[in-house]
């Protein structure tokens, strides 16, 4: 009982649900993804600038005016003068209030990256966490395709960069307007009706799992699952959902007519009309065709034809940036052209299945988020790279994690003395003064078998070893632990390599360093000859 | 009237007070500073870990129990199952959380460090921000004081691949317990006397601002200022003050004797006691008998004496490492050695006074705080970096900014038709496939004249021009932005290296980037000459 009693009392160290500390080799690998990414982006004139991580609720652009509280989805809180500040959710909306704020000091076409946490208000799940980092890049001040076709290649471009085969990977371009074209054809355009459009694209996006049986129930009158649940349907006629359907299938059609073709090779082609060409711009005629009551549907497809042609003109084929016009993307703020990149190969989920990677990350052009600010359009365009998401795969793919990182030297504590601590620390100060990672057990030392345990887990490569005779001679013992290991079977290698080298040496003090290193190097060599094998 | 309700309606773009926006150079200049912490943390055998920003709130250890909302000095927050998080205030809380935590996992001692955000929910004011960065290192499980005196000779040398000369900072080391020591031999000991002890440390916090006579009001009844305000004193009686100032007094002597004498130049000595040695033995003699009814502060002061003799003994003089019994850290958490890095260097304020530039981190030990968690002790020391105050004094140095990032070269845009715009995008992948920095203008580039402001502005260094003519003969202008700038008498060279560049050049496509590369070398070639001059 009052055993219990105590134990109720210890703080219980614990993180909020969907959170996640990170381990160091999942730092390391972040840091080589970010740096690949960042030379990539730098490259293409891209310049870092950065926003804090909190903003203003209003500008962020996800305040419920019916209500005195935020809306779910963002953590918030009130300022001490009452204002309501949250945690940015993307690192999009933070850049549109970055250049309002300072919109005459900026030089447009504006063009930045950055990386960051960002953070959802969600229910956590598995693999859904709540703090996770993006990272960005974005031309604002960019009225023309021209900019959109210029992030496809730079998203196409980073995949390569990291690793990512040419065939693993695509990126799929789609224009919101000609999802809003086609809603226009059936009555739904309008401010009035952005609601309805919102939920008609839902029920759209649930094709793959319902068929369209199902999604003609929720385009209609609703629709009733296998456990009796009821889904309210959207409300459309039977020929609104009829047309729609219709549309859906155009488009799907073309995107696997645009997708399928083989890919032009030649590196910089002129424009002439070849044959998957010829194939390619017929399609757009077709949908162009079809879309002789929408002005926006007509834009759309015109616009999607011209990212098309820039990116074939400047080499990119539809095996690294294919249009798929039956995309469909979520967030409300893109205003044209979208964008998604998707890795697709297999990969084995939690329950067994194969399935397709899927999407790293996207984005768009939204052209109203800046101006929201502003009394003038200021036309953007750009994309976030899901950086957690993408690591998973780069591992799934063993891209990460290449450049080892070698645990420290140990040097062991024999004597407590203040003359042997200096002697101890300072063998520690003249390997790493030459460059060598090393450490003194800092642990109590007075357990000698826990200081060589230590080692083990750690897997350091030396122990460096001096007791009372030692110091007065002046020596120092140097023990090879990855040998030491090999000696005892864990390693077996190239026979007249091991017989070159022994596990454990005594050496004169000033000798310390250069030996280190030999046996570093020799370590080095085992490592390359196993991997060689 | 109507136009100014219209500005009402208008979005504000504006950031909450207390945060800032980064920039590319700041961005930049932290990207290197911290590499350079990161290499010297690593060849110390540390590696990195990260916590998520949020924690629960009684896991931070800010909560106070006398109200259903947590104190100020953090931003808090309930989630959706109503228990409170808060961002972190610093990184050694969440470090404490995360090793008790995985407690099982961990081999101790646990050598770890990080950077990263921490958020203070104050006032904000000139140069004081509610977020910024820290950059912390910490060994757990690691009982002596060998442990202290690494973390300080690790500051040294951090500070030293920083670029910062040797007498231009010195890491000063103290120890709570001497302090400790001080108020029991006042008769402050004991738990009950917490709140009064931490009064008293702060009355003496205000020596350098109002005298011993201040002070000794500030102890005693309370002080009154010029302009009436009373503050309310600690209530010491007359011998208690006494009998703590001459204490006082003697720590000061101590610190004056021990960081006056010269440095003992020899790179890695015995200990036989030689001059400058014997007056700091016998200094550490002095204070030890002055503590003679406190075992607390016997302890303190051994401690100190040992500290001392391990920095000593591995090289590290007081123009490095400097013991001083006068330090008085704030933070509540810290139960023995404490240690500051302090620039020693001048700088002018905002009111254009010279002052020394003073503290950029500090740290000590904090044996209490992963115990807080666990059925036993969990001894630990760590430090941790304040990123943005030290990046301020290195750029007053003159230290940081040495890899200069060149801004990209602007391929101009002429014809917006597929054909042209196609080929400039070719020209730009061209030369980024050279590992050239370069961009298309994404701008509106109907007016010729903005895409040469946007170069001038941005520092493109080359731009990149073909019409319709030069199209046609498979030509390309090349225009040595810098040059022209040189020509327009803006820089004064050497004549003899002018003549050899010309401003402007026609060379065929095929040799773009070639030639793009030559003009970058020869620029490369004039910075290098204007420093040398």
């Amino acid at each position: 009982m009052s055993d219990k009693k105590q134990k109720q009392q210890k703080l219980k160290a614990r993180l909020p649900r969907g959170f996640v500390d990170r381990t160091a080799a999942d730092i390391h690998a972040t840091n080589e993804m970010v740096a690949k990414i960042r030379e990539v982006y730098e490259r293409y004139g891209f310049d870092p600038i950065e926003t804090p991580l909190f903003e203003y609720t209003d500008a962020l652009g996800k305040f419920l005016p019916d209500s005195d509280r935020p809306n779910e989805g963002v953590f918030s809180l009130q300022d001490d003068d009452e204002q309501w500040m949250s945690l940015r959710y993307d690192l999009t909306a933070p850049l549109a209030r970055h250049v309002a704020e300072n919109f005459n000091e900026i030089q447009l076409p504006y063009r930045t990256y950055r990386a960051g946490y960002v953070f959802r208000n969600e229910k956590p799940g598995p693999g859904r966490f709540r703090q996770f980092m993006q990272f960005d890049a974005d031309s604002v001040g960019a009225p023309g395709v021209q900019a959109d076709a210029e992030m496809c290649m730079m998203m196409a471009d980073t995949l390569e960069a990291l690793g990512i085969k040419r065939g693993d990977y695509v990126i799929r371009v789609n224009n919101r307007k000609v999802l809003d074209g086609v809603l226009e054809t059936i009555g739904l355009g309008g401010n009035d009706k952005a609601t309805q459009r919102l939920n008609v694209l839902r029920a759209i996006d649930k094709l793959d799992k319902f068929g369209p049986d199902g999604v003609k129930l929720l385009l209609g009158e609703g629709r009733k699952d296998e456990s009796g649940d009821f889904t309210k349907g959207v409300g459309l006629s039977e020929p609104q959902i009829v047309k729609l359907l219709n549309f859906i299938d155009i488009l799907q059609t073309a995107e696997t007519a645009l997708g399928s073709h083989p890919l032009v090779q030649d590196p910089i082609p002129g424009l002439e009309i070849d044959g998957p060409k010829a194939v390619r711009g017929a399609i757009f005629n077709t949908l162009h065709d079809n879309f002789k009551d929408s002005p926006t549907g007509v834009e759309g497809v015109f616009e999607l034809k011209q990212i098309w042609q820039l990116v074939e003109t400047a080499g990119y084929g539809p095996d690294r940036i294919k249009i798929d016009p039956s995309v469909v993307r979520g967030l409300e703020y893109y205003t044209g052209p979208v964008y998604e990149a998707e890795l697709t190969f297999d990969v084995t989920n939690e329950k067994g299945e194969k399935v397709v990677f899927g999407s790293v990350g996207g984005g768009g052009r939204y052209d109203g988020l800046v101006s929201r600010f502003m009394g003038q359009p200021v036309p953007a365009t750009g994309f976030s790279i899901g950086v957690s998401r993408l690591m998973t795969a780069l591992k799934n793919l063993g891209k990460l994690g290449q450049d080892e990182v070698l645990a420290p030297v140990l040097v062991t504590v024999m004597d407590g003395d203040v003359e042997a601590m200096g002697r101890y620390q300072r063998f520690a100060q003249a390997l790493r003064n030459a460059g060598i990672r090393a450490e003194m057990y800092q642990g109590n030392w007075k357990k000698f078998g826990n200081q060589l345990k230590y080692a083990d887990r750690r897997g350091s490569p030396i122990a460096i070893i001096q007791g009372g005779d030692e110091r007065a001679q002046g020596v120092v013992q140097i023990k090879d632990l990855i040998e030491g290991k090999r000696l005892s079977g864990e390693i077996s290698d190239n026979a007249e390599w091991r017989e070159a080298r022994v596990a454990q040496i005594v050496v004169p003090e000033a000798e310390l360093v250069e030996k280190v290193r030999e046996i570093l190097a020799a370590q080095a060599e085992d490592r390359r000859r196993a991997k060689g094998v």
